[in-house]
């Protein structure tokens, strides 16, 4: 079997079996038309697997769709809407929420608890429901399979990304197609591990039971949207959902299952990297690996403290090779590393040894970190496990992109 | 007993016996003549405590400074310098460190191990140790108990601040001094809990044992310096020392004892509070209280996790009251709070009142908000404990400020 991947604009209706469709409903009430509500729908029921933000606030569609998850019935569809996150909305936030899986239900066939909900956008504020409820028939007026579909579902969840960021992965075996992943999902600001203000929707058309199909996506979530760090910032309404409807005609089987898993790690792994790439006012994108700890925990804390520092990451807007900042932040992760055992590259070049500067490289880690993308190696010279990660700088029109909504 | 804090500029040399000087050693080699180094003496042994960074990786003069305090020998002085961490730099660091103890002993009399070294500013250069000797040598020759040595002494230390920051503490009984407490501190970048890239010298003239000392100055740096927080980064350099050489003729009794602590906590919670008032470009300085948790260790989590929110900082900038980014950072922390338990208050004004956004009183908020220093109160409806500190804006300036060094 062999695994191909693809940003072509289809995204979510690559696979069998799945339609889309959007509109543009005006529910940011600024009078501009951008898409703002997209439905996604599976011809047939399809297995769902989701994984939710782990905020202890959470919008009222995460509530909801917590416990469809858990009911482990399958799903017709999902719509999601932009512009509004529906969350800390209370008792209105939720019956609102759940006409919305009416609205679709009714537009559609069968019934709302076959629906998911996905909002996004600003908290604290009532959803224009009239005109939700206009925006969701309009988007399930005509939904398709075409590359427009997918294209138009994957812009209706835009919040402040500039671009939409869509994947597919085709799996073959000797030339023929067995089965398909497609992907979509938006970020930009609020990206952090723990999950993101972001949403990702999956599809598949191989028949997949709920239970595995669980499992499939936890661990490619583990490895790509949970590894990735914009603000640090975990919001009220990450989402990430993965429909299987069979239509392929293609079972998991030995086989499959591990297509399965290479193809959901690379599709979530090329979205969350676009993630970052697109977060907010980011102009460097850095692959962070901290190497030789004595434990992944340890190396994931001294990744994520590294990742988020402040000083760190301006001097990454710099382009400021500054090592010194570096370990400093690594060192605050109070793991219990020593100077003296330190290793540190970017990129190629070695940078720190023994924990003692190489200065006669000065020029060469000037170059590396002056690209838009780049790779720091931390090495703590204690132990064999790893962490990997991708980090944004910091930049000064981020600070002005949020002072305010 | 009475206890009378004041801002003026003798800061440690008001208590009796002490006495300071400073020069302009050209240490940052950029040609400025700006105080780069700064002696502050006692006139007989003085007891010593003090409290360093937790960073795995520090300083040569804090692990110098960790072996004077084990020792419990009291001391006759301290050496500062800024424009050099003389962090990350070896071996070579610590002889540069024992030298700079060494110069003092030799122009002052007494031996190296009386003398205490602090150095902040860039990390992982060599000190210019010529430059630095005859820089110790000229803020020896003439120290003094005036204010403008005072002053010199605390501009010698500071970095990217702005401003001196000094304090005094006069304890008075029936209209008579019984002891001060005299304080300066520099701050500005790398300011966390758990300390900051912030120095901080505090002085007494109340005769205190070594240990009992240790006990009042941890106190007073919990209460104080370990609560506030600019941009969350933790460095390689943090110290708060304290000096008692017993000049007033008065020793630690019963009361003496509380009022040293008052007077303490007094001058560390002024400096904290000048540390992040000065802060790198920051225009506001915010109260938070967390109020209602289950434990002290919930509230400073929940604290922390919105004092440290990109997004939160961001909006604080802004002037931008928003309180929905500030439950969603709170719910972050996933202690276990509930949106339904939570009220939130902008100085007196009710802004949510059991989650739910009383925007009603939208425009007395904005009003709040937009003050330099303002109280942002959060109650989890959860229990009886609190946890109060003192934070800040992220500026576009903060951003540009570091990007490079």
């Amino acid at each position: 079997m062999e695994t191909e991947f693809s940003e072509a604009r289809e995204g979510v209706v690559a696979p069998a079996g799945y339609r889309a469709g959007w509109a543009a409903a005006g529910i940011r009430g600024d009078g501009s038309d951008r898409a703002d509500v997209g439905v996604l729908l599976s011809e047939s029921p399809a297995a769902l697997a989701a994984v939710f933000t782990s905020n202890d606030i959470v919008a009222a569609p995460v509530e909801q769709g917590r416990g469809i998850l858990r009911s482990g019935r399958p799903v017709r569809g999902i719509v999601a809407n932009s512009g509004n996150a529906n969350a800390c909305t209370g008792e209105a936030g939720r019956r609102d929420c759940t006409a919305m899986a009416r609205e679709i239900a009714l537009a559609v066939g069968g019934a709302p608890e076959e629906y998911l909900v996905a909002s996004t956008g600003r908290i604290g504020r009532p959803l224009p429901m009239a005109a939700v409820g206009e925006g969701i028939r309009a988007a399930a007026a005509h939904p398709e399979a075409s590359g427009e579909a997918g294209e138009g579902f994957a812009r209706a969840i835009l919040t402040s990304d500039t671009r939409t960021k869509t994947v597919t992965a085709t799996v073959r075996e000797a030339g023929e197609v067995l089965f398909r992943v497609g992907g979509t999902a938006k970020g930009a600001g609020m990206i952090e591990p723990g999950m993101a203000t972001m949403l990702a929707f999956l599809t598949t058309d191989l028949a997949v039971p709920a239970p595995s199909l669980q499992e499939h996506l936890r661990a490619a979530v583990d490895g790509s949207f949970n590894r990735i760090t914009v603000d640090g910032d975990m919001s009220t309404n990450d989402s990430v959902f993965l429909f299987a409807n069979g239509a392929a005609g293609v079972g998991e089987g030995k086989g499959t299952a591990a297509a399965l898993a290479e193809a959901l790690a690379g599709c979530c792994q090329r979205l969350a990297s676009m993630i970052v790439g697109d977060g907010e006012r980011v102009e460097h994108r850095i692959e962070l690996c901290v190497r030789g700890a004595r434990s992944t925990e340890t190396a994931e804390k001294v990744a994520r403290s590294i990742a988020h520092s402040l000083l760190v990451k301006s001097s990454w807007y710099g382009e400021d090779p500054n090592w010194g900042r570096l370990l400093s932040a690594a060192g605050a992760a109070r793991t219990g590393i020593r100077l003296e055992d330190l290793d540190l590259h970017y990129g190629e070049v070695p940078v720190v040894r023994a924990g003692c500067p190489l200065e006669e490289n000065a020029e060469a880690w000037r170059r590396e970190v002056a690209r838009p993308d780049f790779r720091i190696i931390l090495s703590l010279g204690q132990g064999e496990a790893t962490f990997r990660m991708l980090a944004s700088d910091l930049t000064p029109g981020y600070v002005d992109f949020n002072k305010s909504e």
